[in-house]
């Protein structure tokens, strides 16, 4: 937060309206609950309310939205959840929470959940103009192709005259392609009188807050636009806009991660989350997707086709091609994790390997420790999770099964192919397979049979 | 269909010009069998065919090209070809099919088997013209950089004066923008008529279609233009452009899935087939790619990097990351296939687990069964291939070998790393392994001898 | 290498700058050693110098930068070496390889080392301007959006007069759109001279390089522009240039194979390296990564979600999904490998099959042998590699591990799930794995056992 950022003598409320319908999502899920950049649509709402400094935050749901109501409680204790039981228009929407408006908030802020990529800096460009005399402002973008939006109408004086809807609007009007982009904010002082002298007067019988700007300007409140890109105020309404919001997201998240020195070969293949922490001189090729809660620390690399989430990955790891690394792996310094391997649960020691074709799960992997090809700890009988150890500098053989719970000391050696199911002592061999048995000819009488069968 | 894209009075016959040569494709493959979203460009063309409720459609393919007329046999059994011996121009092309222009269509539509995402309501907009009292309707596309194709030279009234090759345009033709997209509709009374009549006098010294449009002003019949977009009458003519009409088709695909209900995150990262079937509330995460013959069902998750083909996917179902179902993989609702995991020709039961590094094929895998990491259905001896039947509830431990053929009665339980060869049966335990043994202190002293070749 | 970019009379040499810090990378990495499709920036430079038939090049690296040095050594063993001290300027820094150009060359060509997709026909379009006498020729680039750039200021008969930077332009001549792209060619007589009279009476008491042009057209010296596209130009100083850089490198890649005739079904998830040979009718599916060393040979498929490098690939093979090539995999034609299969260093016989789950290394497989699925190569005992040799004809059932060194005669047949460790003979039958033993009711009463106490 810079500076110019806060407005530290001013409190602030958010609404965040989260009542739409979002009936062209064709979903079950509400809108509001879609995801970006691995996280809720909401959860970037709220996350921007708080970088941003502001101090209360109220959450307007649509009747039975429990599921919204309860992300937001989640995300943030201290938002309170309004209910609007019917959609009666924007300026209503805000009113369901008139009780948090009326504590007397310097700055009311409207903000709408479905519009995810807000910044922190744009809100508080919004309570600045507040901060600076203005009644009311105006978040405004400039359109590449206006038609359907509100347009700005300025007043000369870098303020607003009045928002027109497309439909109402002149010819000339028409030709204006600075629009509305629907976030708000209000001096607290008037915003319930201003609200609440918005009438439903129109085609819809709905209360637009647009309408509180013409109120402002026939009460002689100052008015203020505040510019933002198109992008930012991207609104989402079906699940086109929905994968356009994720792909600015992505844009964002990716040009951070280079300028911050990760290289991304390919940043158009590569998906990050909205909390990923990128290390200087991390490496990621093509293909990478990198869900929530993953650190990756410094000169890493992150092979082609890999798949990270809630994993936590050490200075210089070499990580894939084809690994998955799920919630609670820890790999530390300089372990390896290479091709169809799944590491869940399970530390990894530094140093460590596990190149090819394994599963490690609720394992604990000794530093310098090295997994052969196809190596399965069996950690499940169906009912319980049971726990691996591998001592530091163990060995364990290809294609070896270790029945969980179970320990291989530290140096140990497990044969190829064996299945153990009892400890193993430090620097011990363990080897538990059959023995091998050869009938000569076999193959060739074998194959004469089955051409045989096949033919006939 | 809607009522408007029919034309129910009239008969019409489809004459689909696929015998260019293709040599910029660079290809052994005829040019109109490379395909576009997983099926050949002749496809597409046909299929719109159809979905125009076109009655009839005639292949025109070249000398010695039974593999097109073999794939439009296929695709369209009804669908006659004629060989065009000589490649002397698209009116000589279309003149190939004589015989069955000579039946009395009341509509002649001329397709190009390479210009394959022209759309049925285009088909149908080209016959509305022809029903509406035109004698010739061109189709055509404002192009972006018009050079090097035909310009279309309005009438004035809706109609078309002539299509002018570049070479021959004056400058002010030249910046005309309106372009021929080389589809044409005829009136059957007079299209025999008019193409007899096209000569070939002219620099190539060919028969060109675009010369009907001069003889019909001549001979007073109305003409008329009907608009498509460029991207839909995009030409393949080498293999950059077949990747552009793959992108295009892709495009489209994309967004129709998402608009009807479905989540693709990236989903320019994300390839379906012409007969993809989602369900409401499928999640397609992003790098996945889906073959053929593939339905999911509502609420289904496809993860990251998987890969279907000829596959079913029930309600529910979580799919991957890294998952490959193949042809005859059928999964009931709420069946779990995770990474790194290959089916084939197997059903899924409801609730059934196979999550890690498995190979299941030629099986049947009871409801709520659970098939431990690693495990392999050894399907194959060479010659033939067996079946594998896991009962339901059955616990298959992790990387065993099941071979076929071989029974898991329900409810039973097969102990990790078992190579199991006999039926097992219901409720029982079955283990085959070799017997775990330990030598202390080899590893240490297998070390201490390594390390000093290693040196030596 | 085309008679035009040929100027086969006079000698050449490439001064090309790499001393430059790259602090916007915030890398530990010299910035010319960052990497576009598969090698560093120097090495597209040098590769781009030979392939224009540059006679001599000579690298001015930055103090203490002994590893650029070295990739420029590795790279190209008759490249010199010279060292620039302090950073004053591009004049300055050209001068550090003073010693070279004193020789006595026809054209001096100045290169940047971090300008990567410069093309042999650009340098020799340059050199091609002083063999028909021009003193100094200068590259410059049409710019979308130029400022920032130094602009080129032309004298009206194809030369040019001045190059103006940005903050010392006239508001008329920041209208120019024609931007220095920094690349210049120099007279080898008037060389030294010229660069020796620039001065550094700047703001940044910097020897600019960009002087030498006012110095030519001063002393009476024809000056010339010889233009390239914007992209080619491209100057890398942070990872978004980086990227942007391999994008197009990729672009360029992709575009001549799919015009050499392979299919990239979506060519934009495609990476190639700039070495990557590709046979006729290769069709390569979505989400492909090919490193360095790898060749395709003609009709072989690549499916989607394979990773190769240091590999070849014969004829009709088919590769994939998800299978890894790695340094030293040697298909032969019809060769067949599988999903989530790993080779290295292995020769994979005509019509050999690995389809599923294994990991093949330091092998040698024969013709149409059949490896099942899970079959590992265990070849390493934390030590040495040992080689496994696996004959023609053979079959290894699934989920078998071949203990190396080891040899699997022709046509033997290794029973699934076995573990080998001693050689087995030709036509033989080999099995290693223990006896099913199976315990009636058990699995009902562990369940019992498990169930109660989960609840307890």
């Amino acid at each position: 937060m810079t500076e110019q950022n806060r407005s530290p003598a001013r409190r602030a409320l958010a609404v965040i309206l989260a009542a739409g319908e979002g009936t062209r999502m064709k979903s079950r899920r509400p809108k509001v609950l879609h995801e970006v950049a691995g996280r809720s649509m909401l959860a970037h709402v709220l996350a921007a309310v708080g970088a941003a400094e502001v101090e209360a935050a109220a959450v307007v749901v649509g009747a039975g939205r429990e599921d919204v109501a309860g992300e937001a409680r989640r995300l943030c204790p201290g938002a309170r959840s309004f209910v609007q039981e019917r959609q009666l228009g924007t300026a209503h929407a805000v009113l369901a929470a008139r009780e948090a408006i009326a504590e007397g908030y310097d700055d009311l802020i409207v903000l709408f959940a479905d519009t995810p990529l807000v910044s922190p800096a744009t809100i508080a460009a919004l309570r600045r103009s507040l901060a600076e005399g203005a009644g009311v402002a105006v978040l405004a973008f400039e359109a590449a192709t206006p038609y359907g939006y509100g347009r700005i109408l300025r007043d000369g004086e870098g303020g607003v005259r009045a928002i027109r809807e497309e439909k109402d609007a002149s010819e000339e009007e028409r030709r204006v392609t600075l629009c509305n982009a629907g976030l708000m904010a209000i001096d607290g002082a008037s915003a319930l009188a201003l609200m609440e002298g918005v009438g439903s007067d129109n085609a819809q019988g709905e209360f637009y807050l647009t309408d509180v700007v013409e109120r402002a300007v026939a009460a002689g409140l100052p008015t203020r636009v505040v510019l933002a890109a198109e992008e930012e105020v991207l609104g989402v309404n079906d699940r086109v806009q929905l994968a356009r919001a994720e792909q600015i997201a992505q844009q964002r998240l990716r040009r951070a991660a280079m300028l911050g020195g990760a290289t991304l070969i390919a940043p158009e293949t590569v998906f990050l989350s909205f909390d990923t922490q990128l290390g200087r001189d991390v490496t990621i090729e093509p293909h990478v997707v990198i869900g929530p809660g993953v650190a990756i620390g410094d000169g890493a690399t992150i092979h082609a086709f890999s798949h990270l989430e809630g994993a936590s990955v050490g200075a210089g790891a070499q990580i894939g091609p084809y690994a998955r690394l799920r919630p609670g792996a820890r790999l530390a310094a300089a372990a390896k994790i290479g091709n169809f391997v799944e590491i869940k649960a399970a530390d990894i020691g530094e140093g460590a390997k596990v190149n090819h074709l394994s599963y490690i799960g609720d394992a604990i992997v000794g530093a310098h420790a090295n997994i052969g090809a196809g190596v399965i700890t069996c950690n499940y009988d169906g009912f319980f999770k049971y726990r691996t150890t591998i001592g530091a500098n163990a060995f364990v053989g290809s294609n070896s099964s270790l029945v969980a719970p179970v320990a291989i000391g530290d140096g140990a050696y497990v044969g190829s192919g064996s299945v153990i199911t009892r400890d193993v002592g430090v620097d011990a061999l363990a080897v538990a397979r059959g023995r091998q048995m050869e009938k000569g000819g076999w193959a060739s009488a074998f194959r004469a049979r089955q051409s045989e069968k096949k033919k006939g």
